[in-house]
This record gives structure tokens, C-alpha cells and sequence, in this order.
């Protein structure tokens, strides 16, 4: 290591009170800016000790005594009222039942009758508005001329008197009495307004901060809490969802640009609103695409003001987020200087880097220090089972598999600095991961690690926009997260295309091998995005003429009168829900329950024991001899491989993140692209352990993604030449060849 | 036992060359009746012994010379084409492709353009009939102006050149070059002359016997076979489906009829067809009428002709039992004097009691007397491990869990007798059996076992026409069977009810308790059927006001966004089928994993272990606090109870026939009824044994349902007064009380 990347691209966490530790932690770790964070300060001490200085600002929270006068400007979106059966012609529904009162008021301001809507679920007809009557004082609407037996919801206006990320640091932190701050809706004139004028004086009153750095913009994440904090605290979460930006005005304002009225239900949509994770709807894409306009209309208005004042605006990829979409060609004209992740896991990494049009991507690290991780787990109590290091060293390795394949600028932590101070182990280890960091870094500037030599394409209903994320944290039960996590450190060219990418334009040149992963239903899997018949002419088409197609768990499931999955001649086999059971399937030949067939993907397996792919999906039946098994359960093909046209295809009834699995995939992709040839340049043979070749650098990476010692032959470009290198636990090693 | 029941009741199969061995079983068994079978013959010596002679006959394969030359009036079916994905714009579909060609021929006679169909999978749309052609030489259909990447398939007419049952005896016993023999479609004028010319012959040519058996009427059961017989024998078979009827004439017919067209769509569905299995459309529904119509009209011909011979019609309820339908209200149109089931299971029994119209029902026990079993296994092989006297038991005891409950008339064998000449202890048992068999017959005659003092009715989308049966023999993997299975032997009034008759006529007077068991989509569940808002409707209606509803795997399926279950609110819980991973789910309180809470409901579960209840169904989530979980797995109920106004709801997440799950499904009943006081009377608490109260009689019958002896406490009518009883391995007790 040369001594011009011993400094620099770290950020550290300041803490008033502690201004030595601060100072002296800050030459360890080669820090060259220093933070606040939420609950601590900095002090003038630290301020002006020379660092660079980031500051965090929420500006939709920003002006509460201005919040609390101007009710009406609070933000505010649609909620489904619980349902009601109907026991009489009469009915009444009290809208709040079973929501946290803390955060939601009813609007009865602006026109229930013309913005609600009362739908009988039974018939799934809306309700004639003369049938149903308000009664703000109870909180209630009384619907006349029901029928018996039928159920009934009201979609209704609520306003949010609590800001969700106050509201959960508030009740998680024990805060008592402390003020319950409120989100003001930018939307407003007038609160816009109000905003610039807070952040005008907020920019004179913060001489010495370099960064501003915004948490985030205006519109969080969809979060909405249950009455009962213990048995159903969140009735509804969604890290992607667009709900929290709701209000007449915009509702207006979308009708003028778009050309069409947007209802209540297009947001609601039966309690399901607009998750993430289900194919979108035509008219929830506009009205992204319109609150995006808006979003980067004003938040280049604060970021304007920012730049006047010399300083640099940076923005947090979580929490206030909405709108903001980082993954969008549009990013750009935003004129941020830089862009934060918080990362748990590689694809995380992967996501921060991915963004275009940001000249600064930085991460921060994990553990946070805070007394408890995320999950409760005591990380920095002492006595009390916390081992900071090794939590360190685990989400290190896992970040580290992104940052070996995509560059990232800067990384940091973030919380109460105090708290490592009794682990000097700790503060040993941090000293290592930013000097790690640092050499990584040096390695991708102006250099590009080795891929293979054909390109991937994740296939979505969302494409590029939701690249590198299912919304928000890994979740165990959604297979493409496992998929990403995967990807996110294997030498592949990865690009994200969604199903109206492929109507539109086909496959892109160079892709030659497809991922379609997740359940039927789901954006993941594409939905109802798969009845536009362009997409599968199109992936049918290019998979016969040499494409390759993984599909995992229900790809291109849409389904039709006797098929399930809209590829299943590509890919030999389909599956049957239920309706099946007259219809006979073909006696396909498989290895024995636990075994993996012999073949260029499962080579790598232990023993040739079948992989294990998590629960997946059962039911498969293939179509025919053309389809070969190569892991079976239950009498459902597990693994299997089907050649269409001049293209193959490979099948897996699941996915999960391990190492083992990750060989797997890759190997899948490989043979998928038809391209074994290439199998074995700059790769590790043991797969605890990955490498990365930085060509014109001529430095070979190999890392150790174990947590025990690790020896592997690391093949050259000629996929032949094997080194052999060992490596600790956790490890690195650094090849010159 | 008395005299009087000492024989009759009983039909024998004999078996010429043989003769002495069948009259001396004859004697022993208490046989009033001979018969012959499929590959027996019965000589003059048998026929003139003095029993009543059965003679088997199956007309639509009774004429083949006249076949032979009629090859247009083969009787006939829509097939569909496996699906080919176009690669240019012009395709061509092999249209018998993966079909077995001894037993379809394509009907290129009748207009390919006026009848098949051409479709588009992709879009879902026809090609337009300019589009293709056919070229009989080839037997195959060219499209031009097909998109590259559409699938293709053709519905087009084939006749059926080799009829199923003698294919499949054929087939199974290495016939050789024995004759294929045809089935004519007596929809032909010309063939319904030619066929009671036929009969008309036989008749004359038959003149000791007594019951003609009918084998059965005209159309046999959906089998269509593929080429592969290895791989992929049965590429559809449904033991009630009506595809084998359908011929130009016929759809000709119903447009007259019915004054709408079908389609052949109508009867291929995507290559689904119109398994019982699935929720059956209106428009086949009035199909299956107008053939029903027709098999009643031809159908009685036939009979008259052979009451004008002074013989007696039975029909075989099963093989060409398609249009006959003996749970149909129209069955006694037909006039037959019995009817006869093959019985496996208690459910059949019920099946065989439960139709109107016929004076005789008789049951053909199992084994048969064939070398191997249905399933192969080696029944009657002498050193090759058969037992076929355990066989008989086992078989025995379940169907006379059925025979206990309700009225049959006569049992009786059927096969090859010389196969039971090596086994005495076999003679020996089956002279048990018609004993037993003589003796519950006997308590039937004017009297009605006991029954709880409520009514449980079953709702599928069939309703009471497809009563105590799903379409053939018990398939592990249809819920419903194993619920019927259990039902069967229970003291319950179970009647069938369809979800249209719900819509119309609410549920009928004096049903307490409703099951609904199925997959989401069947016709067990309901699937579209529930598309009705009067179904849900009056079933929530009927709960709130005090009535039980049992709901098993995937109750009122039938998915609106938001929710999965019609009658969640009634169940307390609904289903998530992937589209909630963003909406939280109540956190309920659960007995520890393998444990059942302790309820009514699962007083008797072993050692208070959680029921197996088979795979079942996961994703089930509680809706609040009212739902309490008796038992769960993996995060989701197994089995859970919900108070709904003044009514209950018990669901449980799948069924298997069990006697540990019987008793559980009992007492779920009781509980739903809300007449837990009425549980214990009549009453065998060891849940191995069941007992039956003939109140006239007063006779109480208890039943040892295990192959191992048993002790068990009978409670009387009070529910208190508890009388010990044992019983033998398969026994049986009967107590005057």
C-alpha cells in the first residue's frame, strides 16, 4: 500500500463531549470529513479542527411551529378502512379503526364526496356517492341502502400528524413528552415558501459545514402504522411506494398534466396500494413519473440554494426518498454533488453505485453505533454478548464483494462515536476496512475489473428504475434479492430491463443471458406486464436464436387457460396450480432426492448433493424428453435445463443467497450464454472465495467471503494458469500479475 | 344372526370350467346370484343351476363389423395440438403430435372450417379461418401470417378408432393381435338402429338370464392416451367429463336446443378441458344437460326393450357412465332396476346409496379377482406375497364404515373365481363378510341409524351432482376426497349443496354446518362461481346468524385485490398468495410448533399434538385478535377457529383421512354447529372404533376400524351412561340396548 491512499474518503461521526476521541479516531481511520448524526452535535471544537464538515437536514420536518398552524399543509395520503360486513341495510364504518392514531387524522377538509370512495368488495362496485353520508365527529361513514351480508371499505383522506422517522426514532428511544414532529407537504406554494426561507437561514447559521446532506428530500416511504404496536404495528410498509405523496393538489395538478382524473382506489387498490413488489399499473407509473417532475422541480430550487452558499448538497438514498429515484436518467438534473447509502449487503453497494449523473457515491458502513443493531442485537454492549469487530468484519465482507466490482467514492459510519471507545479492537479493525477501501478505490480509478465476455439482463416490470433492489432491506422470501445479492459480486456485465423495455425494443445488443426470478404476480416476476405479446414474441424469438433465459421460481408467469408460465416451451417445463389434476405430466428421468445430475452447472456442488434452493416453488411439471432434471423434490423438478431454437434455458425452483449458490448461478449463466468456453478466466476455484482482475492496473484481487481460513487456485485469463493462495479469515490478498 | 339372512343378496362371479368350485362358493357365500365378467364365460351347467343369472353388456362396442364399415359414426372428440411456438410466418401444426394413434384418427370428413379452431396462445386470439389450411396427407395444419414467437395450437375433431377400456384390457393383458374394438356414437340415427337390433339379438340369444348389466350406457369417461406410454400414457382423464360425446351432430343438436353455439374451445379450454376437478362454465354445464338429455332418451329405449324381454336393466356406475349421472334428479327417468358401484372406499358406498330412482344397489367388492391389483400388486399370487384375505379385510372395513351408515342392497365380486380355489381362508372370509353384510342390511329394512341433530351440507360449485365423489377414485392430493372418506362412516346428515343453489335459495333448512374444502379455482373451493355476490352474501348472512362453516385449504377462493378468501371476515383469516409482502400481518398467539391447543375441537388429538393434516395450505394470515390459532406450522394456522355474529367458523389448512383427523372433523362439525351438548351420544370414544344406533331395531352397531383388536367405551344416547366393548382385529359388535 503507498502512503497517497492512506487518508482520505472516510467519513466519521463526530460527537460533542468527546472531542479527543473524535480527533483521535479521525487520524486512525484517515477520516477527512466529519458528521453529525441523528441525536448528536459537534462541537465548535470540532468544527473547526480543519475536517470538512457534513451536516443532516429533513426539511419537511424542518418547520414544525409553522407545521403545527398550518394543519391544513401537512402531508396527507389515501387509507382503506378496515372492512365491514354489512349485518344491516345500514352501516357504519369508523375509518381509523385498527390505525395509529398518533400518526393519521382524517381530512374531512377537503370534500370527502369528492375524493373518497365507498366500495361494496363483494360486487367490487363503488358505492353511489348519495348512498353514504360523513360523520366527522365520530370519525365515520354510515352507508345506507347496503346490503346485507356484502363487505364495505371507505377509501378516505388522512393527514399524517407524525412524521414516520421521528415517530419510530421517538417510541423505539423511549422520548416521552418530546415533540411529535410533522411532515409539511412541499406541494404547497406556500410551504414552499416556507421551506427555501428555512433553509436560506439554516445555510447562514451553518458557517463551517461544507456538505449539507439531505434526509432526504420530501416524501418518505410508505409506512403506516397499526393501533396496536405489538400485534400489528405495520399495517403497511413499502420502501418504493409513492402513497405519502398524495394530496388533492396533486391530484389536480397530475389530471392537468396527464390529462386524466386519478381516483382514490388507484392508490388503495384494495389494501394492497402500491407495493413494491406487485406489477405496476399504467396510471401509477404516470403518476410517478409525475411526482418525480415535481420532486426534481423543487428539490433543484433547495439544491440551487445550497450551491449559492458555497456549499455542497448531498442526498440520504433512504427514508424522505420518494421521488428522488436515484436509478432514473432524470437523476441528474437534481445538481447533487453526492449520494449516501446506508449498506448492509453488496447489492446495496451495488444500487449507490449504479446511480447516474452524482459525482460523489458514498457509503455508510454498518454496524451503525448504536447500543442495539436493527434487529435488537446488543452490538455494542458490553457484557452484554456484543461483539462490534466481528460484526464488522461480516458486513465488510459482504460489502466488500460490490465494491471489488463497481466503484464507490467514499465510505463512513455513522451514530454515537462514544460508543467505540472501550473496543480498541474495533477501532483496529475500522483503521483496516478504510485502508482496504481506500486500495480498492485506487484500483477501479481509471481502471475496470474483468467481466465475463457477454452481458446479463435482470428482466423486471420495473427495468432500470428498481435495478439492484426489491425495495428496501434483503427480505428472506423474495428469491430475486438473493439473486441480487449474488450478482452484485460475480464478474458479469449486469444491466436491469423491464418487460416494456423488451415490447419496445427487444433484447439489448450484447445480452446474452436473461434472469426472470420471482413469483407469479409480482413486478418480479413481470405480472400482468406479460400481456403484452411483444414480450414473449420477443424473448421466445431471441432465446431461438441463441439467447440464454434463467428463470427462477415463476418466471413470465401470466396466466392463460392451460399455461402458467407465458415461456414455458422456452423454458421445457410450466407449472400446474391446481387445475391440473386430470391433465397427466410427463415421467421425466431424475437423480435420486438430494443427488444433482452430472453437468457444467453443477460441477462445483459438494458432493454432488442437489443445491439447496430455499422453499421455491413445487408443482413443475416439464413438457417433454427435451428437458433434463438435474435436482428433484417432491416430485418437482428443482434444476433443469431445456435447449429451444439455438438458446437455452435453465430453470430453478428458487433461489438462495449462499456461497455454493452463488457458483451455481454463475455457472447457470455461463452455460445459459452457451459461452463454457469462457469459464475459468480470473476465477477462484474454491467458492468461499471470489477474485477480480483490474487489467491495465495489472492487480489481481482475491478475497476470502468466509469467516475461517481459506485456501483457492485462482486461474489466470488463459482459465488455465493456476496460482495458489491462501488466505485468513475474512481476508484479502493482492496478486501481481 | 337368524336364519333369514343367512344367503341371498349376494352375486358371484362363476367361471366355466370351474363349475364345481362356483356352485360350492355359491352355496358358502350365500350367492342368490351368477354373473360372468370381462373374460369369463358362464357354461350351460352354471347357467342352469338355479341361480339368477347377470349378464354384462356394452353396446357402443357391440357392433363392429357394422363399425367397421361406419367409420363416421365412430364416436369422436376435440382435441388440441400441442402448442407450437412459430419461428417465421408460416407454421405447421402436427396435429396428433405426442397423441397415440390407435386411438385417434383426425376427422378430416366433416368440415375442418365449419368446426376447429385455430389459436394464438400468445394474444389468446382465433387466427382467422383465411389464415390456415389442412393437409389431411400430413395430417397437420399450416398457418401463414404467424408472428415468430406466438405459440400455435389447433382444436380440431378426431375419432376414437380403439374404445379405452378394451384398449386398456387389451393394452394390460398382451392381447396380441386381438381386435381393436370401436365405439359407435349412438347420437347417429342410423347407429341407435343398428344398436337395438343388436340388443334386441342378444336379448333373444340369452334366455336364463335374469339382470341385464348394462356396461354402462354410451359414452365412457375422458381418457385421452399419449404415444408415449412409458412416459406419458394418460395425457387427459377425468372420470367425469363429457369431452367423448361431442361430433358435428351433437353440437348441431345443442345449438337447436339450447339456441346458442359452442365452440370447440368450449369443450378444449386451453387443453385443460372441463375437468370435474375445475369450476365448471355455464355453457358446458348446458352441455352436459343436453346429453344428459339424450342418454335419458336413448338410453330408455334400450331399457324398455329389455323390460319387454322380461329381464331386469342394472347399470354399471362407471366405465360409459357419462350422461347417466345417477345422482342426477332425472336418473329414474331411465327406468333401471339396479345399480352398480365399484367400491374402494366408504365414499363410494355413499356414492352408490346416495342416488334416487333405482330399487337395487349393489356394490362390487374389492379385490377383484384378477392376479395383481389395480396398482399392480400381486392380490392372488400364491408365493408372490399376496394376501388377498388381509386385502379383503382391509378394503372390508372401510367400505363398511359406508355400509353402516346407509342402505345397500346387495354386494357382490367380480373376475376370474378359479383365483380363489388356493385360498381357503380367503372363502372363508368373504363368507364373513356376506354374513355381516346380510345382517347391517337387515337393520336398515325400515329403520335409520342415528344421526347428530343437525345437518351438514358440503358446498362445491357441483353441488349434489357430484356428490360423495370428485371424479373417480380417491386422489391423495384432492382435499375433498379425504373429507368425503371421513364423512362417509360419520352419524351425520350430510346432503350436497351447489353455490348456485346458495345464490338462489340460500342454505337449505336444518344445515347447521358447511364445509368447503378445496384448492382456489376448483370446483370443490367454487372458484368463479363465487363470482355470484349472492353466494357470499347469503353464507355470511347465514354465519352471523348463528351457522357453522368449516372451511378447508383454500375456502372461497376466489381472489379481488386485497383479498384472497370471500369470507375472511368469517373466517378470521385469509390467505396471502405473494401480492402482501408490503402489508404487515397480525401477530397472533400460537401453541408451540407440533402442539393444538387445547379446545373442543382437538379434545381427542393424541398426547395434544397438532393434527397432520397433509401438506395443505401455507401463506395464511389472521385478521385480528378474534381468530384463535388451534395449531400452526411454519408461521401460518393449521387450524383455527373465528366467532362471526352469532356463528362460528373453523378452518382448517388441509385434511387427510385419518381416524384421529375423523374424530377431529366430528367434533369441528359440533363445534361450528354450536352443539357441543349434543357430542357423546351414540358415541365409541376410542376414535380406532365407531359406532351406529339403530333406534327401531335397537341395536347398536360398533365397529373395529384398525387391523389390531380394540377396547373402547360406547356412550348411550344420553351422552353419560358408557359401556365397555372389545373387538377383534377388523371387528364388529352388536349390542341390544
Amino acid at each position: 500500500m503507498t502512503s497517497d491512499i492512506s487518508t482520505g474518503s472516510f467519513t466519521l461521526p463526530g460527537e460533542a463531549g468527546f472531542e479527543q476521541l473524535t480527533l483521535r479516531l479521525a487520524k486512525k481511520w484517515g477520516a477527512d470529513t466529519i458528521r453529525d448524526s441523528d441525536g448528536t452535535q459537534l462541537s465548535p471544537e470540532i468544527v473547526q479542527s480543519g475536517y470538512a464538515i457534513y451536516s443532516t437536514v429533513c426539511l419537511v420536518r424542518s418547520v414544525q411551529p409553522w407545521a403545527r398552524t398550518h394543519r391544513d399543509k401537512l402531508q396527507q395520503n389515501f387509507l382503506m378502512s378496515r372492512p365491514v360486513v354489512a349485518a344491516k341495510s345500514s352501516v357504519t364504518v369508523t375509518l381509523l379503526d385498527g390505525y395509529y392514531t398518533e400518526q393519521f387524522a382524517v381530512n374531512f377538509k377537503d370534500s370527502p364526496k369528492q375524493w373518497w370512495q365507498v366500495f361494496d368488495r363483494t360486487t367490487g362496485d363503488e358505492v353511489p356517492k348519495s348512498k353514504w353520508s360523513v360523520n366527522p365527529r365520530k370519525g365515520a361513514v354510515t352507508i345506507t341502502g347496503a346490503y346485507p351480508g356484502h363487505r364495505y371499505t371507505v377509501n378516505f383522506l388522512a393527514f399524517r400528524i407524525w412524521e414516520e422517522i421521528s415517530m419510530y426514532n421517538h417510541l423505539t428511544n423511549n422520548w416521552g413528552d418530546r415533540e411529535h414532529l410533522a411532515a409539511v407537504d412541499p406541494m404547497q406554494p406556500e410551504t414552499q415558501k416556507a421551506l427555501l426561507a428555512f433553509l436560506d437561514g439554516w445555510l447562514r447559521g451553518h458557517p463551517d459545514t461544507k456538505v449539507v446532506r439531505f434526509t432526504s428530500m420530501f416524501y418518505n416511504f410508505s409506512w403506516f402504522w397499526g393501533a396496536d404496536h405489538k400485534r400489528l404495528r405495520d399495517i403497511y410498509s413499502d420502501w418504493g411506494d409513492y402513497e405519502m405523496t398524495v394530496s388533492p393538489r396533486a391530484l389536480r395538478l397530475f389530471e392537468k398534466k396527464h390529462g386524466y382524473r386519478l381516483t382514490s382506489e388507484d392508490f388503495v387498490n384494495g389494501g394492497l396500494y402500491n407495493s413494491t413488489h406487485n406489477a405496476p399499473s399504467r396510471r401509477y407509473r404516470d403518476y410517478m413519473a409525475f411526482v418525480h417532475d415535481f420532486v426534481i422541480e423543487f428539490g433543484r430550487k433547495c439544491i440551487d440554494l445550497v450551491h449559492r452558499h458555497g456549499k455542497l448538497a448531498y442526498v440520504f438514498y433512504d427514508d424522505h426518498w420518494i421521488g428522488v429515484e436515484p436509478s432514473s436518467p432524470r437523476f441528474a438534473e437534481f445538481g447533487f454533488d453526492g449520494l449516501i447509502k446506508c449498506v448492509f449487503n453488496a447489492f446495496e453497494v451495488r444500487l449507490c453505485a449504479h446511480s447516474r449523473g452524482v459525482s460523489t457515491k458514498e457509503l455508510r458502513l454498518h454496524p451503525y453505533l448504536f447500543p442495539t443493531g436493527l434487529k435488537g442485537e446488543p452490538t455494542f454492549q458490553k457484557g452484554g454478548g456484543g461483539n462490534p469487530t466481528l460484526d464488522a468484519k461480516n458486513f465488510w465482507i459482504d460489502a466488500r464483494r460490490g465494491i471489488v466490482r463497481a466503484p464507490i467514492d467514499r465510505i463512513g459510519l455513522g451514530g454515537y462515536l462514544s460508543l467505540v471507545e472501550p473496543w480498541p479492537d474495533f477501532q483496529d479493525y475500522i483503521e483496516q476496512v478504510a485502508q482496504e477501501f481506500r486500495l480498492l478505490k485506487s484500483f477501479h480509478a481509471g481502471d475496470t475489473p474483468y467481466v465475463a465476455p457477454f452481458k446479463v439482463a435482470v428482466l423486471t416490470a420495473w427495468g432500470d428504475l428498481r435495478a439492484w433492489t426489491c425495495s428496501g432491506h434483503f427480505m428472506q422470501n423474495v428469491e430475486l434479492y438473493h439473486v441480487l445479492e449474488t450478482l452484485a459480486g460475480l464478474p458479469l456485465d449486469v444491466q436491469f430491463i423491464s418487460l416494456d423495455d423488451v415490447a419496445a425494443r427487444g433484447v439489448p445488443r450484447g445480452v446474452r443471458a436473461i434472469i426472470n426470478c420471482g413469483r407469479a404476480g409480482t413486478a418480479w416476476s413481470g405480472g400482468h406486464h406479460w400481456d403484452d405479446p411483444r414480450v414473449e414474441a420477443a424473448l421466445a424469438e431471441w432465446v431461438r436464436k441463441g439467447g440464454g433465459f434463467v428463470g427462477i421460481a415463476e418466471p413470465s408467469a401470466r396466466p392463460q387457460p392451460g399455461q402458467n408460465f407465458r415461456l414455458a416451451q422456452v423454458l421445457g417445463l410450466d407449472r400446474d396450480n391446481g387445475e391440473r389434476l386430470a391433465n397427466g405430466s410427463y415421467n421425466y428421468d431424475a437423480p435420486a432426492a438430494g443427488a444433482a445430475a452430472p453437468h457444467f452447472i453443477t460441477a462445483d456442488l459438494a458432493d454432488g448433493r442437489a443445491p439447496d434452493l430455499g422453499k421455491g416453488v413445487d408443482g413443475i411439471y416439464v413438457l417433454g424428453g427435451g428437458t433434463q432434471v438435474l435436482a428433484d423434490g417432491d416430485g418437482s423438478p428443482r434444476l433443469a435445463t431445456h435447449v429451444f431454437g439455438k438458446g437455452r434455458a435453465v430453470y430453478l425452483s428458487g433461489f438462495k443467497f449462499s456461497h455454493e449458490n452463488t457458483r451455481l448461478l454463475h455457472r447457470a449463466l455461463f452455460w445459459a450464454a452457451a459461452d463454457e468456453a469462457a469459464w475459468g478466466a480470473w476465477h477462484a476455484e474454491n467458492f468461499y472465495t471470489e477474485c477480480s482482475w483490474f487489467p491495465k492496473k495489472k492487480k489481481l484481487v482475491v478475497i476470502n467471503n468466509a469467516g475461517t481460513p481459506q485456501t483457492t487456485r485462482v486461474t489466470l485469463g488463459d482459465g488455465r494458469t493456476a496460482l495458489p493462495v491462501g488466505l485468513d479469515a475474512h481476508g484479502i490478498a493482492i496478486l501481481d500479475v
